[in-house]
């Protein structure tokens, strides 16, 4: 009979739902916290309740964010270019902001549109989309979707609006990634690249 | 200029205390748990801030613990051998327990002995184990400390004690692990195994 005692098989409960932790894990991270650093684990608790209770969305852009707008939204350098780059989440915003050559806004879907899973439009805020197309000073949409199914069907409808309300739109290149091996590049990539080459 | 809100920026740092976590995880399990489980994120939150103040150690074999002695320590039946297998870690008893083969009672050491890090005896509640050795009904102490040197330091240190006490010591087997490929264990662990040859 094997058993932790209930806190402790609550708390390794409660770990097993963060992304990539299982059984094993969640018992050393809490043995770990137990063991050597139980000051750090109630700050990470109280961390936890007060993102979860207080981090909402920016109502311009729909990224994480515990006031009404975000430093992005509220940043009057960031809108001088118009452009704005459509997202499906805050970690790929986070991964495009890192490269530090964006420097116009963003539009953070939070998901992307899943008929079978019941997400549609409304979900991802497109009617708030729409709305900034049609105000002024938008002159470029730049699609950042994943490269998946969801991601172009997203990408396709968010096309279609842009087309509606006269936005230039365009899409980030597909092709081979730097320091990849073409060898081991797959077929459709290889042939977005050929179909999307350029002058050398 | 890529940075997060002061809410994510404090979670994502409070989970990189987690064994194993760097800053690319934690950030994706912050922003899973704000996308997609806030309910989960706050039991987290509540389930961690309970166990690191309510999770202490049994009395008896300073495992965690919620209450004076543990469950095993309070159960008779673990007794009626007056058998302890002294571990490093509650994580070593954990994994002892699930063989399922050992019926007797369990110190655990918490630590190992190590002067450079100021860890002696004392913090090892090694005065406790002598406590014990020295009461009734205690006939044998298995060994089943860490093969590394800190694991063999604090099993040399114990054995005197039982020695003192006249308590019979014995130690796990070292040698090869089942299946393991023998060209790719190392030579100590091969020349424990032929030292620790057994009739076939």
């Amino acid at each position: 009979m094997s058993r932790h005692t209930p806190l402790v098989q609550q708390l390794i409960d409660a770990l097993r739902i963060l992304p990539g932790v299982g059984p094993k894990s969640a018992q050393r991270m809490a043995f770990s916290l137990l063991e050597r650093n139980r000051e750090g684990g109630l700050q990470l608790g109280a961390a936890l309740s007060a993102a979860m209770n207080k981090v909402g969305h920016c109502q311009q852009c729909r990224t994480f964010c515990e006031t009404a707008l975000c430093h992005i939204c509220t940043d009057p350098s960031r809108a001088l270019d118009g452009i704005i780059c459509v997202v499906g989440s805050a970690a790929d915003q986070m991964a495009i902001e890192q490269t530090g050559q964006f420097k116009g806004r963003y539009f953070v879907l939070q998901g992307y549109l899943s008929p079978l899973d019941g997400i549609g439009p409304q979900d991802l805020g497109l009617d708030k989309l729409a709305g900034l197309l049609s105000a002024e000073g938008v002159n470029e949409l730049i699609l950042a979707t994943n490269p998946t199914v969801e991601g172009d069907a997203t990408a396709f409808y968010i096309a279609e609006l842009c087309h509606k309300h006269q936005v230039k739109v365009s899409r980030i290149a597909q092709g081979i990634p730097v320091g990849g091996e073409l060898e081991f590049v797959d077929g459709t990539t290889l042939s977005h690249a050929f179909s999307g080459r350029k002058a050398f």
